[in-house]
């Protein structure tokens, strides 16, 4: 019998190959023609990639939150995909264009904040700064640079016409992720809101598993204090838990229900993991 | 000149042939990377296939719906395909999950009410009950079993390296679909609304057309009586009407409106299709 | 090193050749199971196409909005591209859909005003009249063209299986675009609002760039006065400011903010671009 088995990669054997897949992260949304277009400009450059949409509902202007969501979920494709993130306030500004590569994955994202939050989650990196003049880009484009400069990138790295080592000069210069690091402590982690999700799930920076030194666990916020549970079916009815998601992450849910609707959580409320006594 | 046309497929010529294609119906809406994830797990265990997102909106904690969904839009799909559902509140409990094999259509569902929806929308069918480990898969995940089990197996089912009757032993048992079935009587069907779409048409659990011994049709809800039009345009303005929709179901529509934002159609709201007097 | 430039194609060199690549352009959402389907019938006319989504989000009953989308985003698309564009509330009534064919693009649109906003941004065209049941289609569906017409027509004219002169006779009348021309003067161009887009982006009938021999350019609106930026990123804090966006046309823009949520600006509010004084 066939054994699907499968764990997220890890860091590999040797250099970065293109397999012909490229995943797109934007804060596009899907109603308006921009990511259709990116997806044209792709496909005329490359006719053949497997182009994959990670998501476009990054929250608009917090390119950390691509990052993290980038960085939590790239294992779980093959070795040799191309990641082109774009969450880019800063387009036609001066803020450069990072190309990092890793043994597996390659990833194409502005330096404003994505980029340091993507290396929190990988091992070894080498990033080099993007110049679209040398490569033929329309460096006159000051609005869309998913269209005229990252999804021709993209492709071309996906297909393998060029390599990272092609797009400009290597740097270890990058603009820091502005999400906090949660604090250790031999009891208790203390970490914050990030975001929530279209289930009303409230993620937090807080990562699993709770340590095994720990009876149990549990979380608190403000004056509430969480069970943690395994699986959200185990929640009582109406009942808030913590649960480790399936980024890896402390999340707080109302299961069947709507945590973010029926309360407030907005990013930066504290959030603590402790032993429960 | 070339003859396009098509009906959709019947029950067919023998055993389940996979054609690389698989289709992908959840709750899990397009905002968050959960359908990105999904797709990289799928584009890594089986590199050729052709993804088809069919639905991503399914209303959250429905898994019914999700069944009716794909039990009326499957047929206009390839022979060969592979259907994976996944609208799934009991993630990581003990629900089973199900394999449900036709001669032309093959489907990958939590056994939660959405294959006991899916059902009634199929002519012959075996089920098969998931076992996971057997599979090699991660039985430890318990929130997200869309990217750690349905993908990988879907993915194995569409490319065929795996079979339905690899997957697990056979069931007869089923969760059945809370959905209700439509009261036939001589001179009216009775039904009730099950859901609103994006344009505010307000789709009921009646089938169509309306028996051909009546003369004419109306539909009627509370208070109100609905014309029976063929095509939205045949509205007068601002008139509510009833319709039988592409998915072949009695609709209120509000053309070139909005039937569920002007007047409230919770699901269950009781409608009638009877002969016009 | 690889050249990837390239510049919005031209009108060409002969006779329209498919190229494998379908767009899909609808006011359909992604919530509900339309799309999905749609592409199932793609998939089952012509398995190996790239079905490439330009937007579903087209504002619900407006064919000239999704008419410009596509004539202002075709020409990223490669040389050979069959786009399908269903905004359609006449869905069912005698409404022709027309094929407009070009050397380098070919369209299927219900001639509804989208065909007649579309052409105003083609060179040289064909029109022909499709006549469905002349293709073997099944013409008692009334309310989904998208699935048993457009789908599995421009499935057959991406692969080439038919062209466009084999779906019905010419013709050269057409709806025409219920979108207003702006009004050109020596020193101001007048113009009005058309849509936002999901960043609360105004986006107005102007197209750029401002006459050269203006010494410089602003935009009114009512009693507002704003700055023409080159980038967005050249907004003061909490500045309403006026650029031409990607699609080449004047918006109206609070960076880092959503104009559209702080001010109200319908579609068809007067919009000025004018000689700074």
């Amino acid at each position: 019998m066939a054994d699907l088995s499968f764990v997220p990669m890890g860091s590999a054997h040797g250099k970065f190959q293109p397999a012909g897949v490229i995943t797109l992260t934007t804060d596009f949304g899907l109603d308006d023609p921009y990511v259709g277009t990116m997806k044209g400009v792709i496909a005329r450059t490359a006719p053949g990639l497997n182009v994959i949409d990670l998501s476009h509902g990054v929250p608009p202007f917090r390119p950390e939150i691509g990052g993290l969501w980038l960085g939590r979920c790239y294992r779980w494709f093959a070795s040799g995909t191309v990641h082109v993130a774009v969450v880019d306030p800063g387009v036609g500004t001066s803020r450069p264009i990072l190309c990092l590569e890793t043994a597996d994955h390659l990833f194409v994202t502005p330096d404003n904040g994505l980029a340091g939050e993507l290396i929190r989650h990988l091992d070894a990196w080498t990033a080099t700064v993007l110049e679209p003049a040398a490569l033929g880009l329309d460096v006159a484009s000051t609005t869309f640079h998913g269209r005229d400069i990252f999804a021709p990138v993209g492709a071309g790295l996906a297909a393998g016409g060029i390599g990272a080592s092609d797009v400009g000069p290597e740097t270890r210069d990058m603009a820091p992720s502005p999400l906090p690091v949660p604090r250790l402590h031999a009891d208790r982690i203390e970490g914050e809101v990030l975001f929530a999700d279209r289930f009303g799930n409230v993620c937090t920076n807080i990562p699993g598993p709770a340590p095994t030194t720990w009876g149990n666990a549990r979380a608190s916020a403000g004056q509430h204090t969480f069970r943690l549970v395994r699986a959200y079916d185990e929640a009582r009815s109406g009942e808030f838990v913590a649960i480790f998601n399936s980024f890896g992450l402390l999340e707080i849910a109302l299961p069947r229900g709507n945590a973010m609707r029926d309360e407030t959580w907005p990013p930066g409320t504290p959030v603590c993991l402790h032993e429960s006594t």
